[in-house]
Parts: C-alpha cells; sequence; structure tokens
C-alpha cells in the first residue's frame, strides 16, 4: 500500500489544516461501510467543506497518482470505502448546505452531505418531500453514487429517476455541472445517469439538483399478515400487475417482525407481512385500499391493521428503516450482510421459494424483506465477520441468490450498488458490456485513482 | 466527400444483395429528415435485417473508416440523418419484429424498426399500450437515440425513464446488452441511459426493451379555451404544481387551432386551447376533472368540450400528433422547422411571453404548441428551404428562443435532441462538461465513423 509523500501531507494540510487528519480511529471509520466488508484503512481522511476544495484535493492527489474515495455518511453496504490501494477518504459530511429549494418547480439543489432525514425536516413545513429512503440516514451524495432507492421507489422511482443534475470534480479536478432544471431534455449525452450509480469510480458528486414532490393530501398505512410469504408476495405482484399506485409496499418476513419488534419495541404480529402506504386524495387512497383489500383477501391475507396517526405510521416505517439493524442486534458483536438481487415481478415468487429453501439450514440468524413492488428483496444475516466458515456458507448462498436471480432476467443488486461485493457477478450479467464500462473507466480516470477496486473487475 | 471504394461496395453487397442500394433517390431519402435541414446524401444505403447484419456493415465499414448513420423511420427534426462526410446509411425499418411481450411484467423487446403506432395496435388487445409519443410515427429506435418524449411525458415519462435495456452495435462490430429486466438495478455504469440520446453516435441502437402500462380502466379528453396564451400557461403551471396526474397536457394557440382544422378535418374552436387527457379508475378520473376545472374557471378558461368517444379522442390526438404537418401545409413546398425548449415550468410564462414577441413581426407561418406540463413547448414555422433570408430569420428567433430558455435554467431541446441544429447551444447550456461528452465519444469511436458532425461541436 503506498503511502502519502510529505510533501502531499504538507499540501493538503495547507488546504485543510486540522480538516487533514491521519489518525488511526478517522482512518478505521472511514476504511469501511455498516456492513461485513472488512475495513481496509486510507491513508489520510480529508474533510472538505466546497466544491472547490474537493476539486484541489483531487488535484494533488492525482499528481501523486493517489486514490480518492468519497465518503458521504458511511452507510454502504457492499464495501464502497474500502481503500484497498490507499489514498486519501474525502469526507463530505461537512457539506451539508441546502442550497437552494424551489416549491413552485418542486425541486431543489443540495450538497453532497446533506442526509435523506435532514432534507425531509427542512421540506415538511414547505409540504413537500423527497421519496427515496435507503434504510440508512444516508447521504444525499452517497445515495447518487449507488443509485439508491428504497421503500417508495415502486411509486416514486429511484435516484436513477429523481435526479436532474450534477456537480461533479473529475480525476483532473476540473469541475463540471451536468443536466440542469429542466424536467426532461434531449441535449448531448446524458452525463447525470453516468454519473449516478457509478460509485465514486469516475468524479466525485459535490452537489445534487433533485426532484420534489407535494405531501400527499392523505397518506395511509396498514399492516396484513399472511400465513406464509408465497401468499404475500403473491398479493404483492398483482397490484404491481393491475398498476395500483400504492406508494409503499414491503416485505417483511416473520423472522424480521420478531427482529424488529425487539429492536424497536414493538409488538406486531410474528407473522410473514407486507406493509402497505397509500398516498393521495381522500377518495384515491380510499380506492386503492378497496382494491389492495379485495387482492390480498383472495390471497389469505388477514384483514389490515391500520396505522394512520403521523406518529403510529413513523414508528412502523422508522422501525422498517432500521431492519438491517434489528437483525444484527440478534447477536452480540455481529456484522450485518445483506443481500440484494431485483427480479421480474413474475419471477419474485420463485426467486423467494428458493432462497428460503437456501436459508432452511443457515446456520446464522438471517430475515427475508424486500421492495417487493419492485421486484426487489433482501436477507439481511446477522454474522460473525471473523468466522470465516460463517462468511464461507452466506457468500454461498448469496451467490445462489444472485445467479438464480440473473437467470430470471434480474439483476445482481438492486439498490446496494456493486462495490468489492458484486464485482465477480458483473459479467455474468452485463457480458461484453462490462467492457464498455471498462472503456469508459480507463478513458475518464486513465490513472484509476477514482475509488479503486470498485465496479469493475481487475 | 469520401465516396465507398469498390471492395466495400463489394462487401456489403456480398452480405446484403438488394438490401444494398446506391440510388440516388433512396440515398437523398434517407440523408434527411422531416425538418428545414438540407439533405447531404450518404454514398448508400444498406437496408439490415438482423443485429448481426448491422454488426457485420459496421465491421465492414470501420475497417475503411466510412461513416454509418442508423436511420429507423426517417422523423428526424434536428438534421441527424445527412451524411455530413458521406458514408452508409443503415435503414432498420425491416428489422420490425415485435420480440417479446409480457403483460405479467409489462415489458417487451422491440426490434428498432418497430413504429410507435404499430407497437401500440399490437399491444391493444392485450390490454396494454406504450405512452411514449412524438408527434410522427417514429420508430422506437429513433425514439430511444433521441431521447424521445411527446405529449403523454408529463405522466408518464420519456424515453430515458421508459428504456429498460438495449441490444447495441459498438463501432468496433461488438454486438453488447445493456440494462436488463429488472425494474431497478444499480449493477455497474448505466449504458443503457448513455445510449437513450446519443443519436447513433456512440452505437446503433438495435433492440430496445421497454415498460409497457396497462390501458387506464377511463379515459376523458377535453379541450377549454382561452382568451389568451398566458391564461391557458397559468392554468397549466397550476396543474402541475399541486402534482395533479393528468397524462396529458397540450397547449395549441389559435394559430396552430386554425392549420389544425384546415388540415385535419375539424371545426375546433379557434381560441388558445389547452387539450388534457385523463387517466385512472372513473373516480380518479373524475376527481382530476374536478381539480383541474375549477382551476380553468379561476384562469378564465371556458367550459370543457368533452371528447370522450374513443373514436372522437382518437381524432383529437391524431389532429394533435399531425400539428407540425398541419402548419406546413399551410404554405406550397414549404418544410417545416420546429423549434424546441424546455424550461422549469414556472418560467414557462416568460418564456412562452417572449416566444409571442419575437413572432409578432415574423414573416413565416408560425404557431406555438407545447407540452406545457413539462416546461416544454415548440413554435413551428412554415419555411421555404430555399429562401436564405427566411431561414436566417427564423434561425435568428430560434437562437433567441434558445438563449433565453437557458438564461432560466432550460436546456435548448427538450426532445427533438441536437443534430446539426442544436451543436452550437451544448457549451452554452452544459459548458465543460461538453468535454466530457466528447472525450467518451472518442474512447468509444475512435475513428469518428459513428454519425459524425452530430451532437458534438467539431
Amino acid at each position: 500500500m503506498p503511502e502519502l509523500s510529505p510533501s502531499l501531507i504538507q499540501s493538503l494540510g495547507d488546504l485543510l489544516g486540522e480538516r487533514l487528519s491521519t489518525s488511526l480511529t478517522l482512518r478505521e471509520q472511514h476504511g469501511r461501510g455498516e456492513a461485513h466488508h472488512a475495513a481496509v484503512f486510507p491513508d489520510a481522511v480529508a474533510f472538505a467543506e466546497t466544491t472547490s476544495e474537493v476539486s484541489e484535493i483531487v488535484r494533488l492527489c492525482a499528481a501523486e497518482g493517489v486514490p480518492v474515495i468519497a465518503f458521504g455518511a458511511g452507510t454502504s453496504l457492499e464495501g464502497h470505502l474500502t481503500a484497498v490501494n490507499g489514498g486519501v477518504s474525502i469526507d463530505l459530511s461537512r457539506m451539508s448546505t441546502i442550497t437552494r429549494i424551489s416549491s413552485e418547480d418542486l425541486d431543489c439543489t443540495v450538497e453532497a452531505g446533506v442526509t435523506r432525514e435532514q432534507l425531509n425536516i427542512y421540506l415538511r413545513d414547505m409540504g413537500l418531500f423527497f421519496p427515496i429512503d435507503p434504510g440508512a440516514n444516508a447521504s444525499i451524495g452517497g445515495m447518487a453514487a449507488t443509485r439508491a432507492s428504497g421503500t417508495n421507489a415502486v411509486r416514486y422511482g429511484t435516484m436513477r429517476e429523481n435526479v436532474l443534475g450534477l456537480t461533479v470534480v473529475l480525476p483532473t479536478g476540473q469541475i463540471i455541472r451536468t443536466g440542469g432544471r429542466a424536467r426532461k431534455s434531449s441535449a448531448g449525452y446524458d452525463l447525470t445517469r453516468l454519473f449516478v450509480g457509478s460509485e465514486g469510480t469516475l468524479g466525485i458528486i459535490t452537489e445534487i439538483t433533485l426532484r420534489l414532490y407535494g405531501i400527499p393530501e392523505t397518506i395511509s398505512a396498514a399492516l396484513c399478515s399472511f400465513e406464509n410469504v408465497e401468499q404475500a408476495v403473491a398479493s404483492a405482484i398483482q397490484v404491481v400487475q393491475l398498476g395500483i399506485p400504492v406508494a409503499r409496499m414491503e416485505l417483511m418476513d416473520r423472522g424480521l417482525i420478531r427482529a424488529v419488534n425487539a429492536y424497536s419495541g414493538l409488538d406486531l404480529e410474528i407473522e410473514d407481512t407486507l406493509a402497505f402506504e397509500f398516498h393521495g386524495s381522500p377518495a384515491g387512497v380510499q380506492e386503492q385500499v378497496d382494491m389492495v383489500s379485495a387482492i390480498v383477501e383472495e390471497h389469505g391475507g388477514k384483514d389490515f391493521e391500520w396505522a394512520n396517526a403521523p406518529e403510529e405510521r413513523n414508528r412502523l416505517w422508522k422501525a422498517r428503516h432500521n431492519a438491517f439493524y434489528a437483525v444484527v442486534s440478534q447477536r452480540p458483536n455481529a456484522k450485518g450482510w445483506s443481500s440484494d438481487v431485483c427480479v421480474p415481478v413474475s419471477q419474485l415468487s420463485n426467486c423467494i421459494l428458493k432462497t428460503r429453501e437456501l436459508l432452511k439450514d443457515c446456520s446464522v440468524p438471517a430475515a427475508i424483506l424486500g421492495h417487493v413492488g419492485d421486484g426487489n428483496y433482501h436477507v439481511v444475516f446477522a454474522v460473525d465477520p471473523g468466522n470465516a466458515e460463517e462468511l464461507g456458507e452466506v457468500a454461498a448462498i448469496n451467490k445462489k441468490m444472485v445467479q438464480y436471480a440473473l437467470s430470471v432476467g434480474g439483476t445482481s443488486t438492486g439498490e446496494h450498488g456493486v462495490g468489492t461485493g458484486k464485482i465477480a457477478y458483473l459479467r455474468e450479467e452485463h457480458g461484453d458490456a462490462v467492457d464498455l464500462m471498462a472503456l469508459i473507466k480507463h478513458a475518464v480516470d486513465p490513472a484509476g485513482i477514482m475509488n479503486p477496486g470498485k465496479i469493475l473487475p481487475k
């Protein structure tokens, strides 16, 4: 691992003062996300406060061929933050200004370190919200970089659909702006979508222009429990196929409910469950509820349990967002390993059935959850990161899940990204298109300093 | 202009037989779109029937550095088809197979030459439709290549949101597949979105996987006339800002209505008009209608005139889709010049007001129309393509429109693409990001054989 030259340390120190650190604690914290991937420390951590500072840091590192890794809230699940070739972690969490909001145009511009909860608290009084909600309180920059989604994607789309434009620092230090504020454009290559999901391997996203939405007049949430996961999934598939515009439709198997109850102090019935949220006018919501009720009844679902008071609803979704932590907390000193595949909805039943078979003899705690309206689901495993046998067992299950998803036209990751964790599947999924990705990577970042070892196989 | 070598002609002829042509008529027809841009003839036209034939044609041309230009339905409006460096026009119109439809997953795969009308006729009996509808009966490949949209984009998005995956022939002749059938994915660079809107300059799209939608239970269409365009636009802006999910909301100024009446044999009232379409359940549509009625009334709109019978509705939208031809037909031997800008909705009134000022002294027939729900509008001019002074006059108006749109955060093209017509504005819109586009272009197509002279300034 290359260490930083004294001259680079000096220049970065001149630029950042105490905002440059080589402390072991900070380096350890910046060399990992929230999941099982072992930390690989960067050589230094640089806390940037402006886009031009990011540009200057990148320029200085580029001059010496030193890697740079963007760090937002540190909530990565696929090893995106591991400094596999060392280098400088550029921490953007202090770039947390909400720069501009237009309630007329339903858009805003934020710095990369703004978190989704921070943004939504800020927007609430304006009657607006930003729907994309991965489990963690991730940064908007990180969410753009991994093409994140969450529970609302079935209705509102993912970061792919909701980012209008970006400010990006290129590997040369050059600052560019992509996209714009118009709702649609045919003006040249879609650089915005190229950077969304590029995981810091092509440039560092420092500002994001987002679509916003008015808070719906009526919001209604309900839980429906089933005798088994198959019934729940069959119901979800039918809701999607009928085009009912549910805002959320989340699967939580009974294992997950048990973990969530314990972690979040709830007393949900320990059953395989679909959690719904409906957005719209009072009549529109009622209509959705009626249609969905009929579908779940037909598939053996029990009556809806309503959670309509805002505090009750917030408690439910907060608990759902904490599902990952809930599973992990079942076991002392465990780390979470969250699998993530997404398949055509017609294949969802098959896939989840196969996954349940794979889990039958699994030796570690595991629970199934998913944004089933999108065909996207996860298994969260609570693993002992020091136990190689256990990691091997989970890796084997994960591999079978991914390969089965690919065999039915799905993807190896619906929302967590490739990082280091899914690199092995990229060619199986995309074939020779991977060579084009590598060609673009090499053209944009010939020295390979932008978050090396992520997305692309070596 | 380079002519084709005898050996290339020979090899292409061996491959295609009579499907290779150097006839003047075919070359002229393939060297232009539907608008005012003067034709520049390719040296030959190759009718491909399969992706591997396209690959072979590209390979043969690449070996001699000969340009290739993809041709779908020939409905380009910005000079995309002009063979500025000669070369071979690859006509994909015979690749018109609808390969696969899944009504369970609401998606399909089609060859690039399938047209939007062909697809929708095919889908109708299955209760499905594909909403993206530029005015012309364009090919799906061409629509993907220009990131097209149309009247339904306010509700259903554009080609950007509705293409799930592509088969693409690269400049080397290599065939790749991008994207997939999952509704969302974080698996690597978004090559699908890179090719959508790349106008044949990075590769040739030969197959497209698309999202489909169920035909709504209730469809209702209505016209509302206003005393002036400003009232109509103010109404449209409010509909968007309140998030009412109208399926279509089209502005047609009185000049356009006059042209459309004459061309399509209608007797619409000669007024500045908004045309709406509402999709949903009976109750959902009624609710939208009530809300929109209240808004238009508040802004001085007259009562809705309904067009609810399917044949009446189809006639209305057919007439709207033919608006371009309607304006052009007002003048013998004229060609259409369709301007195209898209701005944040809050800026739409300003922009249209400025545009109307610019049109006051315009010497050629012109009419304003637009997908105002997206902030996207056009002026269609009927120009004499042989009259340089007239072309200069329209170019000057177009330039002012674009520059004003850019100054308020808009884009130089909402849906027609850059082609040759908007190249001059690309740097004004995107700044140094244009250099990154050029870098990608050069990396993917170092010899510059893919539709040269389009999108990027030389």
